[in-house]
């Protein structure tokens, strides 16, 4: 029997097998970690359906949100890279057994009896192709490089929020850099390291795409050992992002105060003014804009917020109508704002706690 | 009416959306002149499911195997590849609008309604979401750099082969660079264009998320006009890559007496010698190597190819078993190594025409 | 005469000079404007060697510093950028001509001569190398890779400085985006703006060096035409962000007030008080440095600055040295902080002044 | 004393001096191993400045050339490299000492000191650009991107000739993967391995400039332990390239004769006819050139190669001219083709012995 071992077996799909088999824990264990961290930001959103907060556009606070809402984007948004994962794991896990060489072998062997063994999920049915794509690589490669550049992204802004002069989120003490003599300087590296290693990551990605590029179809050296250590060490560097911020976002504390206050300041409520003009006065769209421009313009004037004008004063800038005391007061308060969103998908705290509970029943 | 056209809409969902529309059709585009290039792939490939070549391993002549099980290998790479073109149109296909400006309105909206009228596949539901989000142009560009990295790698195999040296290739007229003064001189600048427009657009498509990288998540100009042309002039450049590649598949000519000559020099079926020796001949698998090395040991001492080789002195070589006279034929010819590897997903020429078969049903 | 007129002139010597003069025009121009930039940045930097303000380590507040003295440092690291550009214009402006299609001619052709007429800096002497060279390519691709990705840095830090929460830097009317409905919300949409074109610019120099990977060194097709208009694009971008910036940096106001008190504020310049301590009080090093210590944490504990502290609270705290009130008053001032800081390229105002008069003296 | 050894030094200054050690000696090594391999192709072209052999354009033979005047294009394409690799040296050895965390230090430290004692070049003077900047950490990566990826052409260019359709290259035993069953399949996986990690090196520099890509200005993680791994994997890979290069270059064979045949197929010396029509029998260029395009075009239909036509054919088609029997001969002899091209920079055995000579008194 011994004497038989090696019939219709090579060192090409045997070499081709060892790889996916590979790649596939490597994957598994991203996806894992990729679901704990989803879990953490949907545990964390739970816990802030009400705290206000602004919502920045073009680097600048915009519009009134919850913590809560902004948490599930993210949730949303990784939920989409873990199923690229998911896809890549379909591509990778698939069997080259039987290929030998690159054009099978002339012994009756069963192809399909080893996708059984070695646990795949189906075949690679054309022996050259089995031996000489290198597609699994690269989608595994881009997975990667997905799911950092869309984490990074919200690294920048949880870094942002870190900030002395932001304020908003308090990273845990474990997860801070202290000065022995600046005890107030608590540098957030959790989340500055992350975003480096991130970077790191998608890098060698990026490197498994590179050394694919302008190179035969076949069996090659490039797809092959010189290859495959970028790809361990990106979802290594991947893995140690998605534990890193897991523990950063289930430690972190919110400046719920501050925030609050950041989220009525700059008058970025005053589309809210516009709106209720024309729902609730019958005022033309065109002319509420024009209204709430108005008082926009002589708050700055004066130098106050919108939350520091008596509703005498404003209906004495707008004129022709007369808004009630209530009215105004729910203008300027950013829960109001918040409150009032209520279509799908919107940050009124009952929309985000359906929202929420409708992907917890997912798991 | 006129004075609502602006309530609960915001260039920010509105511009979202637009790009998504513009790039559905891209995709849409894209992924129609792949099927268009598949579909020229398979049927050359059903002419050619007895044309004999050699397989390469490490830029070497290796074993035998058929253009036609060759062509079914880039079909299938080429498929996968459609199928992550297929996965990007639905993440790009969803809808962001009544996000507004990014916590969507105060006004009860229906944005379901919005998915039919735009005729998207489904809602984005988070509104920070939708408007903050950009892994849908990371996953459309990673498609395009996907396909093109892969079909640059056959292109690379092409030009080999439509080399005067390898000279198995003839590229049809149209698409060949001829000089006044050289007529013999046929570049075959359509697969070098493509080879070189290949890497221009999935540089396009890299060009996407290098813009995405490190930026904060939201909305920011970097996910928006200044990187929607990178997209435009990617797919438009991949289907240029397409379109010729098409042409020249469809319309090339094969060197059929040349690659039956390639696959049988330098001794290529020379393994086939040692399966021999152990299914038929008794002979154990290690004794069977050893004996099919001192084989071409020899035969190389003497300059010769294994065709070239009588079978008594062959077994005389072999010493203590005699191979017969049709044996050693089938042995030197890489018509039957081919033929003889009819396993699942081998070169053999009925299980290629099955192969070809079953996926021409598929359409 | 005109029967001449193609004697030792091909088509792949003239389109490799045409491509190098066109190119060698793209950096002349890029760095004409980036030595406005450098100029503006210079220019600004005089203006404010008396403007104090917070350095960031770790995106966190770390050490008083002045506006002057951080924009001398962004002019130096652009200085270096421009001379990489007049490194790359060196390996651009060398002459191929007379390689005519790879080895020269058989005519007495005076190679040294084209160089002159057509303006080079000199030959590129062996033939093969001046045609199948691309590194004059991928060299001036790499030098604006280099000057955007550095710039980008400085690029997201004005971004942070003209954000609401930070609110150093007033971006001029002309180069922010002003909503109609709030006055008040400025993005600072040309910073924004000039990141993502930055990043674009840089991904077109990328591309550049994309195409010439892993093709063959020799005369083809990926390293002509369909790789140059990535230069083109690549520079036009890069010249946009440096006219942008120019503008930006020449018209922008920055808050002295905020920034002067964002440079007390955190205890930033607690490591003051133990040089004092070491230097003038004759206390060890490691000693100075605890007792800086002490009074940090007790000041964090009480939750004031070191600005809001008596000078007896502190001596109280220090325990067995008194500090004098003078000393104190400096300690706490990021003025003196600054003052003090006069070794080579410190921030020292008078330091700061010389380095900027030397760098005028060069132009 | 002991208790001075802190002042006005810091993690900061003294992290980036030792960035920047390290990162010296990697670039001096890899300076000394280019410099290596730069003698040994220019041994080898001491060797063959005789050697015939066909340029190739667009992937096709197109003129006769000699394996010396190819070998010297590869020393200078490398040549600049190097001078690339030591300007990047010298951006890079350039002391930070004494920039301490930020803004130098309130003791009277001597910062010129520190570059002589730690052997720098310079001083960064700005204390902030010293801490700050990492455009020498992009700039040596750079350098190390070009080396791979202008290396990685002829690497390419020297695959195709070790393979045996093409047949010109023989990879010494030592630097060839044998298998014991087909004794004259010598796979050149020294090459092919070469490419790959070429590729491995080169994207080890992209992380480089992908993780400084959109990262503030100043003291960060990005640039410091997380980023420097890629560029020591990068610069010890770039070194194996080099020396396995080196190993292959100086061992290699080059089969003469079946260059020589090359150089004479295909047609490729019938430029030469037309210019020997023009140059000597005193044909306008327009009609030497329509006359060798006739010729070329009977030739073709004979299915004859130039030097298998007898002077008097050739007359016969002519018609109104009659080239004597000698010029015959040297047209169709790559030998005089080559022999003929003796301006500067042409493969003139002299012209390029020369060429050799020169470079070899640089050293």
């Amino acid at each position: 029997m011994a004497g038989k071992m090696h019939i219709a077996k090579s060192r090409n799909d045997m070499g081709e097998a060892m790889y996916r088999i590979v790649l596939r824990d490597y994957l598994t264990k991203t996806i894992e970690h990729a679901e704990d961290l989803a879990k953490a930001l949907l545990y964390q959103a739970e816990q802030h359906v009400e705290t206000i907060m602004p919502a920045h556009t073009h680097t600048q606070p915009a519009q009134p949100t919850t913590l809560g809402h902004y948490l599930v984007a993210l949730y949303d948004n990784l939920t989409r890279d873990i199923e690229r994962l998911k896809q890549a794991y379909r591509t990778v896990n698939q069997s080259p057994m039987g290929a030998a060489a690159i054009t099978t072998s002339g012994f009756p062997i069963n192809r399909e009896r080893m996708v059984e063994l070695l646990e795949f999920d189906s075949l690679i049915e054309n022996s050259y192709d089995a031996i000489g794509s290198g597609d699994y690589l690269t989608e595994a490669a881009q997975a990667l490089i997905s799911l950092m550049t869309n984490m990074g992204r919200w690294l920048q802004e949880l870094l942002r929020m870190s900030s002395k002069e932001v304020g908003l989120i308090k990273v845990s003490d474990a997860y801070v850099q202290i000065s022995s003599i600046m005890p107030q300087k608590r540098n957030p590296v959790s989340i500055e390291h992350s975003r480096s290693i991130a970077s790191s990551a998608a890098a060698e990605g990026i490197a498994v795409v590179h050394m694919v590029h302008n190179t035969p179809f076949g069996d090659i050296n490039d797809t092959e050992d010189d290859l495959q250590p970028h790809l361990y060490a990106g979802f290594n560097k991947g893995i140690r992002v998605l534990q890193l911020m897991e523990a950063v976002i289930t430690t972190m504390e919110f400046d719920k105060e501050r925030a609050y206050q950041q989220a009525r300041e700059n008058m970025i409520t005053i589309t809210e003014l516009a709106d209720v003009l024309a729902r609730d006065y019958d005022v033309s769209f065109r002319k509420a804009h024009h209204k709430a421009s108005v008082i926009s313009k002589k708050a700055d004037k004066l130098g106050k917020e919108l939350y520091e004008l008596s509703v005498d004063k404003v209906n004495e800038w707008i004129e022709d109508v007369k808004i009630s005391e209530q009215d105004w007061k729910e203008i300027v308060d950013p829960y109001y704002f918040v409150e009032r969103r209520k279509v799908t998908g919107g940050p009124n705290p009952n929309v985000v706690r359906e929202m929420i509970k409708k992907r917890m029943k997912r798991w």
